[in-house]
C-alpha cells in the first residue's frame, strides 16, 4: 500500500504524465464529470486557501477592497470591445434557455423551448465589460477616483485541451479593476500589482519569476499593455504565472465612462486589471516536487509539520502521546500547523509515505527508543534526509529548518533557472537549444512577423521582454535586422 | 448633501420601500444589467466577508474542510433524484452552446450554432447531484467515512421576483455536503450545522432564531427532514435564515454510492447538506436598521469606530491629528476596527450622516474645545445618544459600549419578537393577526391540505415545528381536528 502510493511515472521518464500523477496522488485535484472542469479535493483547496489568504492581505495592504459583480454577462456587453470580443467569444459558455421541462416522452427533462432568452447571456470568461458598465455609474467626478477593486471568482473559458491546475474550463481566480483619473496612475498601479504578484511568488511560493511586458501578439484582449510574471519549470518550460494590464481608455470608450476633472471638463477614465489563478497551483506543485511527490514550501503548507508515533501496543501508544501532546502546543504556539497522527488503522510507514507525497515539510517520528534517549527522528521533505534530534528544543530547531526549507526551495528553483537560461546569436542553435528546455534570451527584430515564424517553427513564443537584464542592441537571429534588445523566448504551459 | 443621505422611506410608511432604498443608501449593493442579479458593492462586501470568516472558523472547528466542485451540472444529473429535478428544473439557467462567431450580418457576434452541446449544462442551483456523483468515487470502504466537506460557491436559481439579497436569481452561499455510515450519524450532523447556525445568528448577527422542523410541503427537495432556523423581521414576517438536510440515502441511491461495512457488506451511504447565503445579509439588515440608515452589530461591522475631527484650519487638524493617532493605534492593538476620517473634502456634517447611515457602530467626534477640555463626543449608532467622555481611557470606554451595543440589538430583536409572538385559537383571530405581522403559534391538524389551504387564504406558512416551546396536544384551528401542538405560522419573505 505504502509502495503504491509512491508508485508513479518519474519525471525523467515523462514530465508531463508525471505532473498529471503526482496531482491525483496528492490528493489534490481530480477530473470531473463535466468536461475540462475538475473539483479540487480538500487537501488542493486547503493550499489555494492559504495563497489566498496572503495574496487578499497584500491587496487590502495596498487599498484594495473588494466586491462582487455578475457571473453572466449579456452578449451584446462583449461585443462593445473590437479586441476584446475578438480574443474570448470563442470560448464562450452560453447560457441560452431559464428553465427546464418533463420530457413529453417521459425521458427525465428538457430544455422549455418556451423559456429562451431574448438576449444570451455568457458565463463571464473575464469581468471587465460588466464591471465597466457598472462603474460608469460609480464614476462622475474625480473625486470619485480612484477604484480600487478587486473580486474573487469563478471565470468559464471553454478550452480545447485541458490539464487540472494549469488549463481548465472553469477556473477560480481574483480579478481587480481599477479605475483612474491620469494615465500616469493606471501605469503605475499595473506595475505596483505586477511586483505584488511578483513578491508573492518569490516570497510564498518560493518560486523566482521573471517580470517583464508582453509584446503586442501576446497582449490581453483589449489592453495597452500586458506586464506578466513568467516562472521557470523544472523542464525548462515557462508557466504565465500572473498579469496585470493597463487598459487605456478602452474600456472606458466602450461603456462611455466619463468624469470631470478639475478643471470641469468631461475626460474618459484609466483603467487597469489584473489576475492570478488557481494556475498559480500548477506553478507551485511543478516548481518544487520531486519523483517522490510533492514538495510544498512551508508557507502555503496546510500541514507544516506532521508527528508519527511508532509504538507496539496501546500502553506504548500513550506513553508517547504524552510527550508528544506538550510539544503540539508549543508548536501551535509559534503559529505552525501541525498534525499528530496516531490514527490507529494506518501503519507508520504508510503514513511516512503518505506525508511525503503529500508535501508536508517536516516529519518527526518518535518511538519507544527515542523516547527512552529523549530524541526524535526528524525528516524535511526537500532532501529527504533524517536526522535523530533532542526532544528537548525541537520546536525551535523545526521553526529553523521551516526557514531553512523556504529559502533553499527558493535557492534551487533560482539555480535551476541560472542553469537553464542561456544566450542564443544564431537561430540553429535556437532550435537546438530550444528542444532541450531553456530560456533562451535572444534578439529578435520587433516584428509580429518574424515573432509568429519563431512560433511555428518551434513552439517557442516570447515570454516578454523583461524588465531587467541585458539591454545592449544586436541584430535579430532570424532575419539580421536590428534588434533593441535580447528578450526573453522560451516554450511554454 | 447630508439631508439628502437620510431622506429615504420611513419603516413605517413602506417597509418593503424602505428595505429596498436602504441597501443602495447604504451602499451595500445595487441592480445590475442583468435580470435578477446584484452587484454587491465593496462596503456590503466587506459585511459578507465577516460572515465568511466566522462561519468558516466555525465550520472547521466543527471537522469540516473546503472543497470546490464544478460550477456546471450535466442535465441528466438533475434527473436522477425525482424530487429534486421536480423542484429545480422550472429555474434553472441552462448552458446550450459554448461558442460565439462574428454574426455574418455584421451585428456583433452571435451564437455559432456549430458549437451545440450534445447534452446541456446547467448552472448548479445547488450541488448535490454534482458531488453524490463524485463521492461515488471517494467512498469505498466505512473507513472513507465520514466525509465532511463544505464548498463556498455562487448558485444560481431563475427567479422571477427578486430583492436585493433576499432574493436574487445568483447568490453567494456555503453548501455543506457529509456522507455518513449511519442514519443516526447524519441525523446528528444535520442537527449539529443547524445549532452552528443558530450561534452565529444570534451570537454574531445579533439575530434571535426560532430552530425546528419543515412540514413535508416545505421541505428541500430530495431531503427527509429539512431542519430551519427562522427569524423575525421588525415588521413581523419571517425571514428563512439557514436549512439544514437531513437527506436520508436518498442521493446515494440516484447516484448509487454504496460502501461496505464493518461485516463487508455493502449499504448505501447517508447525506446531509446544509447551507446558508447572501439571505442572512438582508437578515441582518432588515433586524436592526432604522429610519436613518443601517444598524450594525459590532460583532460584523467592517468599521467598529469612526473618529471624526472637527477644526477649522490646518493647525487645527494637525492638533487633533496628534492627540487622535496614538488612540487609533489603541484601538487597533485591542483588535477593534478602525477608522480616522480628516479626508478634508467632506464636512463633518456630512461624515455624521454618511456612517450614521452606513451603520458604524461607535462614532467619535473631536474639536477644539474638546482638546482644551480633554474630552471626546461618543455617539452609539443603535440609541443615536450623544455624551462628552475623557479622551483618557476612551478605548476602553469604547470597547465596553461595543459590547454593550452587541447585547442591546440582541436583546431589543427579542424583545420585538416576544412582542409579536401569539398564541391564537380560531382561524377567524389568525386572519386578523396575520394582517398585522405576527409569530402565530396555532393548532394544526397535520394534513398537507389544511396547509395549502391556509397559505392560500391568508399567505400565511408553516414556518416550522419548533424544538422547544408548548407541546400539548390540541385541535386544528381551521378542522377541529386534533393536532399533535401548535406549530408556527406567519408571512415570509
Amino acid at each position: 500500500m505504502a509502495k503504491e502510493l509512491k508508485n508513479f511515472t518519474k519525471r525523467a521518464d515523462n514530465y508531463s504524465q508525471w505532473y498529471n500523477e503526482l496531482v491525483v496522488k496528492a490528493d489534490l485535484a481530480e477530473q470531473s464529470a463535466v468536461r475540462g472542469c475538475m473539483v479540487i479535493k480538500p487537501y488542493g483547496y486547503a493550499i489555494w486557501e492559504k495563497m489566498q489568504h496572503q495574496l487578499d492581505k497584500m491587496f487590502k495592504e495596498t487599498g484594495h477592497q473588494n466586491a462582487y459583480f455578475p457571473l453572466l454577462i449579456p452578449k451584446s456587453f462583449l461585443s462593445r470591445e473590437a479586441d476584446h470580443v475578438e480574443g474570448f467569444a470563442k470560448e464562450c459558455a452560453v447560457v441560452t434557455h431559464y428553465r427546464l421541462k418533463n420530457d413529453p416522452d417521459g425521458n427525465g427533462v428538457v430544455v422549455d423551448p418556451a423559456a429562451k432568452l431574448e438576449e444570451e447571456l455568457i458565463i463571464r470568461p473575464t469581468s471587465e465589460t460588466i464591471i465597466w458598465n457598472t462603474y460608469k455609474n460609480w464614476i462622475h467626478s474625480y473625486r470619485d477616483l480612484p477604484i480600487l477593486v478587486n473580486q474573487w471568482a469563478n471565470v468559464f473559458r471553454w478550452e480545447m485541451r485541458t490539464r487540472m491546475f494549469l488549463r481548465t474550463a472553469e477556473f477560480l481566480w481574483q480579478e481587480g479593476h481599477t479605475a483612474h483619473a491620469t494615465r500616469e496612475e493606471a501605469e503605475a498601479e499595473a506595475i505596483k500589482m505586477l511586483n505584488v504578484y511578483s513578491d508573492f511568488a518569490q516570497n510564498y511560493m518560493a518560486v523566482p519569476v521573471v517580470r517583464g511586458v508582453k509584446t503586442a501578439n501576446e497582449r490581453f484582449a483589449g489592453a495597452l499593455e500586458t506586464y506578466t510574471i513568467e516562472a521557470m519549470m523544472q523542464d525548462g518550460k515557462a508557466l504565465q504565472s500572473g498579469t496585470s494590464h493597463f487598459l487605456g481608455q478602452n474600456f472606458a470608450k466602450a461603456f462611455d465612462v466619463t468624469f470631470m476633472n478639475k478643471n470641469n471638463e468631461p475626460e474618459y477614465v484609466w483603467a487597469t486589471s489584473w489576475g492570478v489563478s488557481t494556475r498559480l497551483m500548477g506553478a507551485l506543485i511543478m516548481s518544487h516536487s520531486d519523483d517522490n511527490g510533492l514538495v510544498l514550501p512551508p508557507a502555503l503548507a496546510p500541514i507544516q509539520v506532521v508527528i508519527v508515533p511508532i509504538y507496539k501496543n496501546e500502553e506504548g501508544r500513550q506513553a508517547i502521546t504524552d510527550k508528544v501532546l506538550p510539544i503540539v502546543d508549543e508548536f501551535r504556539k509559534r503559529g505552525i500547523s501541525v498534525k499528530y497522527d496516531d490514527a490507529d488503522n494506518r501503519r507508520p510507514g504508510f503514513k511516512f509515505a503518505d506525508y511525503e507525497v503529500k508535501g508536508v515539510p517536516v516529519r518527526l517520528a518518535i518511538g519507544q527508543r527515542d523516547l527512552e534517549e529523549g530524541t526524535v527522528e526528524v525528516m524535511r521533505r526537500d532532501t529527504l534526509e533524517k536526522e535523530t534530534y533532542p526532544i528537548e528544543g525541537i520546536v525551535e530547531h523545526v521553526a529553523s529548518q521551516l526557514d531553512d526549507m523556504q529559502s533553499a526551495l527558493l535557492a534551487r528553483a533560482l539555480a535551476n533557472r541560472k542553469a537553464r537560461t542561456i544566450e542564443v546569436n544564431s537561430y540553429d542553435e535556437f532550435k537546438e537549444k530550444i528542444e532541450q528546455g531553456y530560456f533562451i534570451m535572444a534578439h529578435w527584430d520587433g516584428t509580429p512577423e518574424t515573432e509568429e515564424r519563431i512560433k511555428e517553427e518551434t513552439k517557442a513564443t516570447i515570454r516578454c521582454i523583461p524588465f531587467e537584464g541585458d539591454t545592449t542592441p544586436g541584430v535579430c537571429m532570424v532575419t539580421g535586422k536590428p534588434s533593441a534588445r535580447r528578450v526573453l523566448f522560451a516554450r511554454s504551459y
